[in-house]
This record gives C-alpha cells, sequence and structure tokens, in this order.
C-alpha cells in the first residue's frame, strides 16, 4: 500500500475533549492506527479545560432553568474551537450529539472526500446552545441511544472516514460490495470449512458461476434488507423505480 | 454514589476481539472507567487468535463464491464464543454488524437491567454466517456507516448500558430528562454567562417559573425533534394519539 503518494497535509482530525488522554486509544491500532503511523491521517488533541478562564479550571456550569447535571460553558467551549479553526477554517465542525442528524455512509464518504474534520466531544448534560449557533457546529447523531460523552462517537466518525481515505485499505472491491451501497445491507458471508457443525455453504457459492453468484448475493442483499430495514427498503425501491427499472430488483440488475 | 451495594457478581461485558488490548481503552476512563474500577461492573477480553486451530493462528479464510477480503471462520469464532457461555448462558449474545437491527435507548435499556453482554466484534468482511445462525446471535447496528472492525460498536454500547447501571450516575433526574425518553430529542440547554458574544439567554430559563420552564422546554423538544427526525416525530405522534390526548402535543403534557 505504500505506492500511494503522501500529502504534504494529510486528512486530519481535531478533537476537542476534555479527555484527551483516550486517544488515540482504539485509533492508535489496527488498519486505522498503522495508518496515523504511516502519516495517511493526523490526529490533534485539544484539551477544553485548557481554556477555562478560572482558578478552577472550570469548563461547565449549571444549567439555567434548573434540571440535572452540568452543561459546557459557551465561551470555554468556544475558545477552544476557535484555536483550531483560527488558522484553517476549511474543515466542517461537528458536534456529536444525539440531538443531531443521524450519521449515514454518505456523509462519511463526504467527510472521508474532504480535509478532515474538526470534531466538539460533549460530556455532561450537553453544550451551551449558543456555541452550536455560534460557531455553526453540525449536529451529528451516532444512533438513537446515549452515550455518557462524544469521544466514543468521535472515534467510530473518524474510523469510519479514515478506512475511505487513499492507501488505507488494499482492495476497493471491499469497500464497493459493502453495506449502504445502493441502501442495501450487504449479502451473507461464508468461509472454510465447506461443513460446520452440519451447515453447508450454499452450493450456489461453490458452483463457480460467477454471475448466478453475484445474482444469490443480490437476492439475499435485498431479503436481508427488506425484512430489517424497511426504511432503507423503500429507499431503494424509490430508485430503482426512479431508474426506470420495468423489471423487479434483483432482475433489473443482473441482466 | 457509595451508598448502592455492590452486586456479587456485578453486570459483566465480554468481548470476543482479535484486538484484545484495544480493552479497556476509553472504557477505562471518567464515569464508566471509574464504575469499572469500584467493581459496579466486569470486563472480560477473549482473543479470538487463542481458538485458531492451525499452526498460523488464522482467523479468517477467503470467501466462498469470490470477492474482496476475507472472512472470520465459524470455528474459531464458535469455539470462543462457547468459552464465555459454556458457564454463563444467561447473557445476551450481539454481535455488532451494519446488517443488524439499528441498536435504540430502548434496547440499552433492557441490556443494562439484565446481567450483562457477550459482544462479538467482527473484522474483515465479516464473519461465517453460519455461526450467527448456531449460536443464535443478536445482530445489531450502531447506525448506517461501516467501521473497520466491531471494537468501537462495543465500546459505544457498553458505555451507553454502564451509564445507566444503579450508581454510576448520581442523579436519576439526568437519565430522565434526555433525548430518546417519549421518543422526543433533547431540548437545548444554557449555562452562564448569562449574554456572550451578544447572545442572550432566553428569558424564560430566567423566569423561575418552572411550570412555564418545563412547557417551553417541551415545545423546544418537539421543534427540534420535527424538524430533524420526522421518524421519530411520527411515533411521538402515534403515541400522544394513542393516549386519547385530544389537545396538542405540549398542551397535553403540560396540563
Amino acid at each position: 500500500m505504500n505506492e500511494m503518494p503522501l500529502s504534504a497535509s494529510p486528512w486530519t482530525a481535531s478533537i476537542l475533549t476534555i479527555f484527551p488522554d483516550m486517544f488515540p486509544g482504539p485509533l492508535g491500532a489496527s488498519l486505522v492506527g498503522q495508518a496515523l503511523s504511516n502519516g495517511r491521517w493526523a490526529l490533534q488533541t485539544v484539551n477544553i479545560r485548557n481554556f477555562a478562564t478560572d482558578r478552577h479550571k472550570s469548563v461547565d456550569d449549571v444549567p439555567f432553568g434548573g434540571g440535572a447535571g452540568m452543561v459546557m460553558r459557551p465561551n470555554v467551549v468556544a475558545s477552544a474551537i476557535d484555536s483550531v479553526t483560527s488558522d484553517r477554517s476549511d474543515r466542517p465542525q461537528l458536534f456529536l450529539t444525539p440531538r443531531g442528524l443521524p450519521l449515514t455512509q454518505n456523509r462519511i464518504e463526504s467527510l472521508a472526500k474532504g480535509p478532515g474534520v474538526v470534531v466538539l466531544c460533549g460530556r455532561f448534560e450537553g453544550v451551551d446552545q449558543r456555541v452550536v449557533e455560534a460557531r455553526n457546529l453540525e449536529e451529528v447523531s451516532l444512533g438513537d441511544f446515549v452515550m455518557s460523552g462524544g469521544e466514543l462517537a468521535a472515534m467510530a466518525l473518524i474510523d469510519a472516514c479514515v478506512r475511505l481515505l487513499p492507501g488505507v485499505i488494499g482492495a476497493k472491491a471491499s469497500l464497493a460490495e459493502e453495506s449502504f451501497n445502493e441502501d442495501l445491507l450487504e449479502y451473507p458471508q461464508f468461509t472454510r470449512p465447506n461443513m460446520w457443525e452440519g451447515r453447508a455453504v450454499p452450493d450456489i457459492l461453490l458452483s463457480g458461476h460467477h454471475a448466478r453468484i453475484r445474482e444469490w448475493r443480490k437476492s439475499q442483499s435485498e431479503a436481508v434488507t427488506k425484512s430489517r430495514r424497511p426504511d432503507l427498503w423503500s429507499r431503494y425501491l424509490s430508485r430503482q423505480a426512479s431508474r426506470g427499472a420495468a423489471k423487479t430488483p434483483a432482475e433489473a440488475e443482473t441482466k
């Protein structure tokens, strides 16, 4: 994978957090960690606490209007953001919060094609909404569940971007055939042994008939998407319809 | 928070991975890490590679039917699963994959109430589908994007569960008012200073009128949910309708 030229300024993730020691953490291992060591991407962590203005270095305060928990102060968070964007304002600035728009593979792909990301990791009850508006942060949600902070969400987002950067994963084919391409989930995979605990690999996969294998995989993808993800399935059907496919989806793709 | 009695066998997460060194990683820090140190939950990592049967300790092989990438072998993965479930079969066994059902806060809550979880972290192109069926793994997806492996997804899931365990977060109120309760996103938060960069905190929050503040927050939750998450919004409306609420949602809740 060393044939890819290295950019002078690689894709860069700047993370604003009160737990900078969490990074790189899991992002330092495996393919993504190797790519970090090789300079295919760069990681900057900024400790939000360094921008606190009082002698206690406090980053949070009680919420106006009452309620449990603490809220991150707008001035402290804004100073931390400004410290990484003053000289480079070309990167999207994301704030990971369950209030945000759900993250999609489409958004990951567009982030991976850009110069990098600035990611604010919230903690406590959240971040003062004024800084989200004043700095025009893009509110993004990993999914419909709540975590104790944005750090793990930031890592998940960065992992998903970095694996798409040139030279990080060897075979482009393995990116083209995965879940969410064309709004379909991926087909099931099988490897050796041929027979395991009385369960055989589907015959078609041993046939060597590439066109029929492709057709079978497509039908498997369609079946699992239809049963588990009616939301993706209806997007897929509309897309097929708008292409003017008169045949059934599987026939239309494998003709 | 030390008044909560410690269980003899705390909530336990067993992680099956080829990267055991990634753990606890971020799960060793912050509230969740303190709870780990205090014995409120336990973490076990199992290196799948230890169950490889050949002298190269290989865990994967080429996919039947062709295609890029490698697939994790059913026999090796099954042995790793069986090593943690043979004496304790009472925990849900999850497999994190973009093919799975999307994770929800409801599922997190039910997992947190149980004895713990067994989580299989996939890598490469996936896991032989026969082991998923033979061991009845629950396929769960973090969201509609693809990561380089299941480890970060496992961490996100465990973080979301552990923060709900008794004694981990002080105030129960802070859990009751967050996103996805009642299918609504959380209202915006504000803290000091009162005026920042020419932006004032909404007057209502300084009024001291608790009922009106609650009403305002509810209307803010409804507005952000309606605009960003039509899917949650329609579930919320159906739920309101099935309760026989004849008034508008905000009136019905604040009466």
